[in-house]
């Protein structure tokens, strides 16, 4: 990550931190989303342990500074400050993979003020782009029931880094693998691929482009039959490569693939031909605009496909490309203690949840999620028989018992260190199957979904309706005082 | 770009080709896309100096090879072969910031096969992700009928790069200026920006975070007024600020920001209270999930908005987030000859323009743009009278006179070097205001706009016939073959 991959008012306020000799003021910034994309109830965090890489590399290059000061607008002194600045703060997060809710905070950030004002940018786009992709990939690998999907969109990702980060977040997600060769290479993501119908067509013949490759790869041919015509030529210049060149050598057709035309027929009607020619081995991969919806309704048509390939719709979470992460003050330090903080909105729903805050995941004997809890950060997890509430409507409770409660968010970064031992790609594409395990069914249903109500504990309760409180007879005094002054000038 | 930025596939076609010796044989590929975006009648054409830089720096390193070999399925010989590799072919391409239609090649490769074919998704990659923006973020600040557009959707893109790389094609778009401060200091695009809500909270009171920002700022104090409430607390206290604060020093209140409630409402009330008190010349700057349509809305309902900060809608291309650039083998050369080729597919649409081309544009007097052409390589540009055939439509012909040609296309990589003299990010942000100005107003209505007909000559549509005519033919004769074979076989 660049070191100026930062909003430019992050710099500015900086230095009216800085002039305000503020530098050393501890702030608590959460960040999170409100409403997971695609109406899902749910999304996957990711995107975390890059935050935290970010946060222990964090630092102004000299080429950095040079560039602020030619802008004419900083002081030396706020230059000279910023060179000298690394990230000291702590950061908790949630691991990456995890199932989160929408108003929870993945990540609390704790830092003196510009230092966590300044990493705002970088630590949204981070978390904002890899949970975008691999919320959106889960749901198109559930939608496949468990047979393999593949990551085929590089050529249509929001960039190169898009395209590479994007596919190692779809196979953190449960994709089989990718064709994004750089993501094999980077994070030894498995790599597949075949031809395309450029190979095809720079033959005399499909025949000769079907045998050239076939002999290049007997152990792995998947052949793509819809370049001329799937069942008029390819699927029988398929079976003819199968016998007359695999055969031979011992070796048998691993695959076709299908790029075009009815996907629910043609299947149909290839595996009927590949069947009736004893390949029942044969797989038939599908490609062409798939997306969860698609590939939901082609298993119900009973189309025989083994695998699928999945490109733009997956690369840029096409129907939803923008996951909604913010970044909000929660609460600053004051002579020692901690001061929560609110931001008020017309839109009540925009309305955060103050202070430095845990997030207790509550579970069943089962192991299933009954709910996820906000408290403040020194109390204790529920145990024993508990109450939950609706914070959004009070009448509405639910007490639980036999339940155990999981401290959601682990500190990874400590005074600017990386402090967790995070764990590897492998572990951690593992690590979130076991997380979507603790959803219902319901939960995960790709349209209308059963929610889960995230409950406020009845301290965080009662500190969020103080703070709203206070801040109406604050806002009247501001109000009241401003406007004197305004109106005895005012023309 | 990484030299692993490819397909998996472009790896294995490339040993299909390697292993029948035919890495010598010439190829032709056209770059280009069907539909335009956002039901556009035309996009605007980028990343074609970064395809050619790509093309000019094309290799593999040692550690490619070496992760290449580790997957057990390419040959020794082969992995010798690409180990030493280059691009040796030329590209030709429309300059970045041109008016582009569907079905125009936008770029055209010629290659050698295998290099040819392992650009393939690097060049897509680069060309889709641009042209995606610059015609989105065209889009938008062309709906601002003049008024600045800044970009501030950073930590909504998808990645680090989108939104460097993004926030110039804004600005490339005629985007006044960027939040993305990297892309300042990289490109030297104008960045802008001043506080978020979190420093007004950070402070006791809105007052005094207004007055920290102000002793800082006093040459370009603008003061974002809605985090408590825009009417009754932020715009009196921004007054304030003026009065106590700036005017003192001889300064005035730069500018207003709102980010939240009813837009029109708030502007028209903001700018009341600002008048009333003298502070005529304080613009108004809107934020808050805009986009072309929102804008429009605004300004019809005489909203006195003087800039627009745009964020997700934008960087993501969000209402159309995916530029469906393909590339496609056009012809092949044999004995000497170039030989057209064609993709057919059971869309008629998604049948392919055959052969090595030319884009002619034809002006009217006015410099407006009549129509394109497509021919074939060798044909000279249209003159004198000249009747243009609608290629769907044969009825429809229209003939014109007192026109001129350019031939949109030029040579810009030539034996993998670059030839062409670029333009600097200026120049082509002016060249694309005045590509703008070759369309007419109707073209670049935002909403059903008027279309163009892209036209193909005499000998391209004699050509394109005769192939799609034989290639029925083959096809009959492949299948005929295939079948006998087959029906021998099955059980």
């Amino acid at each position: 990550m660049n070191n100026l991959m930062m909003d430019f008012y992050e710099l500015t306020m900086g230095q009216g931190y800085f002039n305000k000799k503020m530098t050393g003021k501890v702030a608590y910034f959460d960040l999170f989303f409100r409403k997971a994309p695609d109406g899902a109830s749910f999304a996957i965090a990711n995107g975390v342990k890059q935050c935290a890489e970010y946060l222990a590399n964090f630092k102004f290059e000299e080429s950095d500074i040079a560039y602020l000061k030619s802008l004419g607008i900083f002081s030396n002194a706020y230059l000279e400050y910023l060179k000298n600045l690394r990230f000291t703060g702590d950061m908790w997060g949630v691991e990456d993979g995890t199932v989160v809710f929408g108003n929870e905070p993945c990540l609390t950030i704790k830092a003196p003020i510009v230092e966590a004002q300044l990493v705002e940018t970088a630590l949204l786009t981070l978390f904002n782009r890899a949970s975008l992709i691999t919320s959106k990939a889960s749901r198109i690998v559930r939608s496949a029931q468990g047979k393999p999907v593949m990551e085929f969109g590089s050529r249509r990702a929001q960039g190169e880094q898009a395209a590479t980060d994007g596919a190692l977040d779809a196979y953190i997600a449960g994709a089989a693998g990718t064709a994004c060769t750089i993501t094999g290479k980077k994070y030894g993501v498995p790599v597949l691929g075949t031809m395309a119908h450029s190979f095809v067509q720079s033959f005399d013949t499909e025949y000769e482009a079907f045998k050239a490759y076939a002999e290049s790869f007997p152990d792995a041919c998947t052949l793509l039959i819809d370049t001329y015509n799937t069942l008029e030529s390819g699927i029988l210049n398929a079976i003819r490569i199968h016998k007359e060149v695999l055969q031979p050598m011992g070796k048998k057709l691993a695959g076709i693939r299908i790029d075009s035309g009815d996907l629910a027929y043609l299947s149909k009607k290839v595996r009927e031909i590949l069947d009736k020619n004893g390949l029942y081995d044969t797989k038939i991969v599908i490609s062409n605009s798939l997306d969860e919806y698609l590939i939901t309704s082609l298993l119900n048509q009973g189309a025989p496909i083994d695998s699928f390939g999945v490109g733009e719709n997956m690369i840029t979470a096409k129907s939803n490309p923008v996951f909604g992460g913010v970044y909000k003050l929660v609460a600053m330090e004051k002579y020692g203690k901690i001061e929560p903080k609110i931001k008020i909105s017309d839109n009540v729903e925009k309305t955060t949840n103050p202070h430095f805050k845990k997030i207790y995941r509550l579970y069943d004997k089962d192991g299933k999620i009954i709910s996820d809890i906000l408290t403040v950060y020194d109390e204790e997890a529920p145990s024993g028989t508990f109450t939950l509430k609706d914070p959004d409507v009070p009448w509405k409770t639910k007490t639980i018992s036999n339940f155990t409660a999981r401290d959601l968010k682990v500190k990874m970064v400590e005074n600017g260190k990386i402090i967790y031992n995070f764990k590897t790609i492998q572990q951690t594409r593992e690590y979130c199957q076991k997380e979507l395990n603790t959803l219902w069914d319901e939960a995960k249903r790709l349209v209308n979904p059963h929610t889960y109500t995230l409950n406020l504990s009845d301290k965080l309760t009662e500190i969020k309706n103080d703070l709203l409180y206070n801040l109406k007879n604050d806002k009247t005094e501001q109000h009241a005082a401003a406007k004197i002054i305004t109106t005895k000038l005012e023309k």
